[in-house]
């Protein structure tokens, strides 16, 4: 019978890509599978196989696959966006967090003019087109890259980030 | 004349970590002072120090400082939490948002039916009431590592994070 150290017929898409013996108890297998080769060269160009090894071998096995998934959403938004990486989307996240709050803060106080005062004909139509527009707004969920390094530029650099 | 492969007299944070010499065009040298060992040693332990040097070496100079602030950004929250990283953060927000999307709709109708109806004693209150809550609720825009386990664990694994 096969010892843990032998390898096994098809390689995984991480031994495949380094070139090396996949072995039946190899670290990467259950993760990256022999079609895999994109996924695996993405965090081993970020990462480094031998980061993530470390990263998988430190962790109790049912926590891996999420791990391995979070690691390649990390390198991909790396290779989209070499300056900012997924920490773009966290400051872009954070604006429109902001921004929610604000308009939501705006309505509040829209809702309490009118408990207080009543309605009178032309007070709330203002307050309505201002709500109205946020739905027409683009961007709200989806970032691309241009507009991550436009929105950051405009605030002054990376420093909006370490607040 | 001391050509720019001479060591400088004092290594910056990455040679001194990697006990190698560092010569005058260092490329970590500009962002990683010898006091700063450990953050350098945060982005050596996640992306491997060769990784960042390629990642730098590929910017142009005017971006080299945004990248390595959120390079470090990233691997401290990857430090901090081993499976999710700065993902578990992103996950967290875009639930904030969707959440904040929500209220603010509810606000919007809420007016939409003052406007329609006009005011009458006790149709308000429960709107007023919901929306004040907002502001009770804790961890808005600070997240422990605590919290995004629970919250990314309620939500059925990490597959919500790729949708």
């Amino acid at each position: 019978m096969a010892d843990s150290r032998s390898s096994v017929q098809s390689p995984c898409a991480a031994c495949k890509l380094l070139r090396r013996r996949c072995v039946i108890d190899c670290i990467f297998a259950p993760y990256f599978p022999a079609d895999q080769t994109l996924m695996f060269s993405s965090v081993h160009k970020i990462f480094g196989a031998s980061n993530v090894s470390k990263m998988l071998q430190e962790l109790p096995e049912n926590k891996r696959w999420d791990a391995v998934r979070s690691l390649v959403y990390e390198a991909n938004a790396r290779i989209e966006d070499p300056v900012y990486g997924c920490v773009g989307v966290i400051f872009l996240l954070q604006q429109e967090v902001v921004r929610l709050q604000t308009q939501l803060m705006q309505a509040q106080a829209e809702i309490m003019r009118l408990q207080v005062q009543g309605w009178k004909p032309g007070m709330i139509t203002s307050g309505i087109r201002k709500l109205d527009n946020f739905h027409e707004e683009p961007g709200n969920t989806c970032f691309t890259k241009e507009v991550i390094h436009q929105s950051i530029d405009t605030a002054s650099g990376v420093d909006m980030l370490f607040r």
